[in-house]
């Protein structure tokens, strides 16, 4: 039977390329899942990603699809994938979707979380799922800082790729920065994010937390569309992708 | 200044063989430590552990200390620790002793816990902490078995050196097991283990759990005092250190 499978997929980035598939390269997760659906149906099949993460950044809610023949259920597709790929990629859920569902086309919005460890020792067991700050930032001064990033604007000096030749405007719809105990997180929403575009941010954001620079300089910032006088990069490690939104008509069940 | 320090730490076991100093092996805790604490002091320092534990097993609360002389405070100590020690393994505290406090010897008992992912997906994210068993236990079976396991008894059945001439009973004050959401937990306090006591109870309980022998079977067990009657040796990752027990007047205070 042909259909159309959406998948909702979570993976330890760390020692990937990144999501997106490279010739050549077989250590990709869209690789990964490419390859296992197609030993599956015993024949070549293309996943289409709700976006693209960067090479060490983690996933709890990729959104993916892609179409296939096969006789076997959802859930037998669901035990075959979580037996064959690797033990740090995991599909949370499989559901058949309409045949016109695109992953990327039909994507509302996207949430992204990048978690700081700000407590006084080192993040043993999770080190490779949050960055350590050089200092403990302030989050009211990074609050009133992000209040400037929300809405649509001209995120120029925020993308990290400098041959950009399309539109550089993105919708940000919230920041929420939350201190729990000895940890620090960012979530952003947005219709949609540059590349390392929630990485610079986050690096603005912590330089502002440490008082490096002032906390109503973002609209400054955003007005002078230049990425050197943006804040760091922040590493790949700390990102983690948490849902893509799709209309109640598009969403899986699980 | 001579003085013993008391120091509690926590490490991620997995690229470790294991707690002990082995000479010409520098990848173990004991001698991470003793090498970064040589360093700062200009001479060579031997770290006690509390307890020996395997390669690939982890600690919340190894306890440990050392004579050295030196004329840092128990602050500047700790910051010293913590930088020059590799990332996967951190001293949460380190304090003053008194001068025969001896980490092993005057240890009462130890916590040790061993966690089971017990979900329907994969863990991706702990995948190094914990132990995914074949089916999911029944915990009423397994908690009935653990009952008989406590006490004073000879747990020869549960001891992981075959060459072993000292006395194999050991005081076991309790076992708790529980569910939370998908992770199965398995505490046990004692006085003190054998070599590879505590994985070998665990894969004997997960036995009785998933019904591959008699949850009453533990008493003749314990008598036949056979190693190869037990379970199987529940892998070392699922196994973490969370706390050595000693008297009031021993007690740091963090």
């Amino acid at each position: 039977m042909k259909m159309n499978i959406k998948m909702t997929i979570a993976y330890d980035g760390s020692r990937y390329y990144g999501w997106e598939h490279q010739p050549g390269n077989d250590l990709t997760i869209q690789g990964k899942l490419e390859s296992v659906l197609s030993e599956m149906t015993g024949r070549p099949v293309e996943v289409i990603g709700a976006g693209r993460t960067d090479a060490g950044v983690h996933a709890r809610g990729m959104t993916a699809n892609a179409h296939l023949e096969t006789e076997m259920t959802e859930d037998e597709m669901l035990a075959y994938l979580n037996r064959y790929l690797p033990e740090d990629i995991c599909v949370l859920s499989l559901k058949q979707a309409s045949d016109r569902f695109h992953s990327r086309y039909n994507a509302l919005g996207k949430t992204y979380r990048y978690t700081c460890y700000v407590g006084s020792r080192k993040p043993v067991f999770d080190r490779k799922y949050v960055y350590v700050p050089e200092g403990v930032p302030d989050i009211r001064r990074m609050r009133r800082a992000a209040r400037d990033l929300v809405g649509e604007q001209d995120f120029a000096s925020f993308c990290g790729n400098p041959r950009m030749k399309k539109s550089t405007v993105r919708r940000v719809d919230s920041i929420e920065i939350e201190r729990q105990g000895d940890y620090l997180t960012l979530t952003y929403h947005g219709s949609g994010f540059l590349q390392y575009m929630v990485r610079i941010l986050t690096g603005t954001l912590l330089e502002v937390g440490l008082g490096k620079r002032p906390a109503d300089s973002m609209p400054d910032l955003i007005a002078a569309r230049s990425r050197p006088l943006a804040g760091f990069t922040a590493p790949a490690k700390g990102l983690c992708l948490m849902q893509v939104d799709y209309h109640t008509r598009d969403r899986s069940d699980s």
